[in-house]
């Protein structure tokens, strides 16, 4: 089994120290756990974000699967800031209309060149927990360890 | 062959009006382009967005990505706020490094409930035009014409 | 609750009656399970399948993939032969090296004109259980209700 | 500019060296042409693989693409029989209904661990051109030039 390069804190202290913008992405508040197979993470849906309708933008939700996954990702790695997002897909399924965006990160393959990942994004009112068989999201990532060059 | 619904300063105009937020990002600087099988974006790489090692991110050329096809949807449509992303394969490619992202949206299908379209991003300096052999990023996006519900 | 408008050997019975060459893939001895919300098939490795160095090819994984998935779009939607996939995502995560494949679709999506699904697929010695922490594919489907036209 | 490792003729010499059983996918008939940044392929439809309703099934399609692009992988790399398909992406259409297949492979990237292709297939009488403006299916694919571990 493998074990965490960095836990939750060691990864919120380095983004802050690396990536200071990204700070309030990568927090005691939004991550919520961090295991070397799943990640965790929960964010406070912000008015800014809302398209026409009030529903959340797609491109929030990717940010969101995108953080997610990247903080699994630096667990496994540790302090690998230039590992990059090498292929990502997403199917939207349902309208975000709650308070809060809850996204589960689970490792499918931890490679020599390639960490993939499945993302599930869930929508849920403030505190709650969210219900497995609704994603209003699903998304697979990769990254690359290496720099794309 | 299909007429536009809107052309760009007729999305820029619907933009401004129902999603002000959003009004910076589809303008008279940004819409390089829109005709009924195409559209044509570019951003101002703003260091905001910047990653560690100084590349853009991930979801920000998502979110170009997406805008761009908006935009195309927007012109076959017309007054479509409440189309949405159904959903969206990128492949990031490379490192954007330059000082412009150029993205270009090209048709693929306009369905009766969905509408498909490929998008290649490129980087390039002020004002210059794209290497269509070298994308940045590389994506697929479905909008649904109808709401998710 | 949606309830299965056919049970697995009412998809078997209708393969057989309207798509004759295709009824060795949904068997009795292929379906292991179809619910309202998933669908799971076991496919033996057949020599002619196999590539250079012994896998099993992508073609086929992704034709096991398409396979689980349309046995729950028959489950749910009933004699609906043509119901079409209109998008496929696939990850190939590990050689595929036993003796039989298994394939678990799961439900996220039933909607008004599209179905989304999440499959993973497993090798497996004879009869054996998958291992969840290890796929060898991973793939999302949407079928689309409605003829594409 | 890469040279080609391999021409057209020296592609299909070398899958019927490893590969017998697809040498019939890998022919003078059925490679059309073969650049350092391109592969394209016809393939004659058999009504062994036409699904209810007359249309070529999906997972004939997504072999077409995944041929198209091993095609040019092996034109760029060479003897490379282990190479494997990571990831592909595809979205279907529109119903294909001719004689014919067509599939057009261009290089997206070709990097160190990954070489990335978008494909695109058009459905045409014997031994007509297609339209470039309605592929049947589209499709992106990622060869990793290491064995999947």
């Amino acid at each position: 089994m493998t074990a965490l390069a960095l836990d939750a804190a060691g990864v919120a202290a380095y983004i802050a120290e690396v990536w200071p913008g990204a700070s309030d992405r990568y927090s005691a508040e939004t991550i919520e756990s961090l295991t070397a197979t799943s990640a965790r993470m929960r964010w406070r849906v912000d008015e800014s974000v809302l398209r026409p309708g009030g529903t959340v933008s797609g491109p929030t939700m990717f940010q969101l699967a995108d953080s997610v996954a990247y903080l699994l990702v630096l667990g496994l790695l540790g302090r690998a800031a230039l590992a990059v997002t090498s292929h990502a897909s997403i199917d939207f399924l349902r309208r975000p209309s709650s308070a809060e965006l809850v996204a589960e990160a689970r490792l499918l393959k931890l490679g020599r060149t390639q960490i993939v990942m499945a993302v599930d994004i869930f929508t849920v009112d403030l505190g709650a927990e969210p219900d497995p068989a609704r994603p209003v999201a699903s998304a697979s990532l990769t990254y690359s360890r290496a720099l794309v060059t």
